[in-house]
């Protein structure tokens, strides 16, 4: 790809220039698409991607040679690898994107002001999203149908280990916007290996609304290094649960267990249990035992230590480390004042959880704990695009500005002042 | 104040953090204030006001002397004098932010998932905010109050001219705190004149959460170039005023001496005049006859100074100006697709007008103009947080992501998702 851009003269900067003048004036042609044309170009799609399935495997074929070839471990391969099931998962799931109500312009809050002119908010896209991934080809499809439906153009830029992947997938999803009578240029993948290309990406703020990154925690920090276009992303995921003085044992252990065990390596997984004096010795042993039972590690303070002679000390560094693994810090504090303190200083503003009976002590959980799921008596893997009804997810952001939490269609979207008169001036 | 620093050893950056650390302190103090607590402190801070009206005459006094001899034109004296009826409306705004609901706690969008949870949005805080500004000393009650309110501390740096009119308001910003029993931390005026203090301000993003700039287009931009912190902020307001083919004439003509002549000062005062073409010679002669009268110098292109010989010739730059002033570019455009594209090309994103009878012309230019504010048979002038009904503004945003247009106390929250569950876990 790169020849195909040397051929031609042209530099990596000048390219992405190119795809971004494109990707601006596409997005005003989608801003004014109707429902009914996105919902048909999404349904193109899918019909396109099982059309080509062949071609699809045969492309991804060729990634996953290279990638053994120079050597790539299994689970890399594995996240690069398409399966027929794969394929039809990202057929489906643009047919749900479809299926999803149209957010663009939905007016709320509208209300006559003694003027005489009318004010309500219009949602609106946001314009140009720039997506940066690593080797899943899926989120090709996946982000393509999500920006679209928002009414976003975007600029796609995918692992170089998956370009053969994504070129295809993005062919399918040029053909449903033909079909559509959308403009091609509404979904681009951009065709270079070249790493300066997500320079450019991040830093063309005349061409780029908002950049998403979906990928590990190396990515992340070099795009908050250099990125001077706001970005949806979460740096990591250190979610607590906190099991109060006042909780309901059993129900402490059930939610314990499945938000340290029920997946490892996500996000939304619990990395700190927080445990209140009063109940440690009710409550310590009795999680220990599963988690012996499942092989999660146990790294405690000298009060869990006492009560759960196997667990290693823990450090502070313990305590800010996002395991993504079967290890599990854990902590007695003195209460919930304690519990909120130590979210305040060693969680990561994701996801973090109450386990108690005491609807104040729920309230001031609520309330005071500063990140953007806060849960009462749930596991904190509830925080998911699809458990909170959203319909789809594009990432989860734990800033506070714009969108937090785990990011729908709502995210891409703007929200605009409209003013409706009847030839008011102000007086 | 550079002496105070320095004689305790301290250099600005230090003393920034030292400020910083106590908002960020405040700021857990203020998320779980009542919106009782918060409403006696801004009552309270009204009262000392007007109990200390003379003390605030007098350190003002010494701030006008000083600036008028360091050579300060009239405008600037004039924005940096308080009067009694200054010091009333500062008392008076800060009552009316009383009276407003609290945004604060406010849980919207709950429902029920299948799985049993129940997902809703929690209004909650920002955390803490720096406001930048410039002479006016009355920012110093009306951004503590608006803060104070939705639940964050801020941080406070007016210009170096206003610090004794500053420091005089925050005292008793401070004694309304004291009085409600809130932290006096939760308002920090920056006491020292040093330059630097604003460099520290704005990178300091461990402390603050957004920074709201109040001030000229050259304060905008340096705080642009350099700021690490999102900002709610516009550089700019070239509004537009599009009058259709479709257009009430008597309407278009209200409408254009109004968006233009009411106040030339202001961000939201229209600067170009788009004109249809068809509709050109039965309009510009008339609004050309007003604007003559008032003075108002027109920029015209060719078609323009056809009709109004008067006019001068526009440039591609005078499109670009934001005049703040009684002048005002015109152009003859084919139709709205055109003025569209003017818009696009030339506007700042800000406030956006057209003139139309026809329906679908109005709901296009609503869906299709990417600008904050969007209307419809209405003067630019009403671009405002109170003519929107916000009970307040604390700026206006030219950006998408977060508080876009006027914002007011909502624009300094966020929303966090809560979830409230019954031993629920992940299956």
């Amino acid at each position: 790809m790169d020849q195909t851009l040397e051929a031609r003269g042209v530099d990596v900067g000048s390219y992405m220039r190119e795809l971004g003048v494109a990707a601006r004036a596409a997005a005003r042609a989608l801003a004014r698409a109707t429902t009914e044309s996105k919902n048909r170009a999404l349904r193109a799609m899918a019909a396109e991607i099982r059309a080509q399935a062949a071609q699809l495997l045969e492309a991804n074929r060729a990634d996953v040679d290279h990638a053994r070839a120079q050597g790539r471990d299994a689970a890399f391969v594995d996240r690069l690898t398409l399966s027929d099931t794969a394929i039809e998962q990202m057929a489906a799931g643009l047919e749900q994107v479809a299926g999803l109500p149209d957010p663009i312009g939905v007016i709320t809050d509208r209300q006559r002001r003694p003027t005489g002119i009318e004010v309500g908010r219009m949602r609106v896209p946001l314009g140009v999203i720039g997506i940066i991934y690593e080797s899943r080809p899926n989120v090709t499809a996946d982000a393509a149908g999500l920006c679209l439906k928002a009414g976003n153009a975007c600029i796609l830029r995918g692992g170089s280990e998956a370009l053969h992947s994504n070129q295809a997938i993005a062919a399918c999803v040029r053909a449903g916007l033909r079909a559509a009578g959308l403009p091609e240029t509404a979904v681009q993948v951009v065709e270079t290996a070249d790493r300066a290309a997500v320079g450019a990406l991040i830093t063309m703020n005349e061409y780029v609304d908002i950049i998403v990154p979906r990928g590990g925690k190396a990515l992340i920090e070099r795009l908050m290094r250099e990125s001077r276009i706001p970005m949806i992303k979460h740096l990591d995921g250190i979610c607590h649960v906190y099991v109060d003085d006042r909780a309901d044992l059993d129900m402490a252990v059930r939610i314990a267990d499945n938000a340290k065990t029920q997946r490892y390596g996500t996000c939304n997984t619990m990395e700190t249990l927080l445990v209140a004096e009063s109940i440690a010795a009710a409550f310590l042993p009795r999680i220990a035992e599963i988690y012996r039972a499942k092989g999660v590690e146990m790294h405690g303070d000298d009060a869990t230590r006492r009560l759960v002679p196997e667990a290693k000390p823990a450090t502070d560094a313990d305590y800010g480390t996002e395991w993504l693994a079967p290890v599990v810090s854990v902590r007695v504090v003195a209460g919930l004042d304690a519990a909120i303190d130590h979210i305040e200083r060693f969680g990561s503003k994701h996801t973090d959880a109450i386990v108690t009976e005491d609807a104040s002590h729920a309230q001031r959980f609520l309330r005071e704990v500063d990140s953007a799921s806060v849960m009462v008596n749930a596991s904190t893997r509830f925080a998911d695009g699809y458990e909170y009804g959203l319909g789809a997810e594009i990432g989860i952001s734990n800033d506070k500005l714009h969108a937090r939490g785990p990011v729908g269609l709502e995210g891409l979207t703007s929200q605009k002042f409209i003013v409706l008169g009847h030839g008011e001036v102000r007086g």
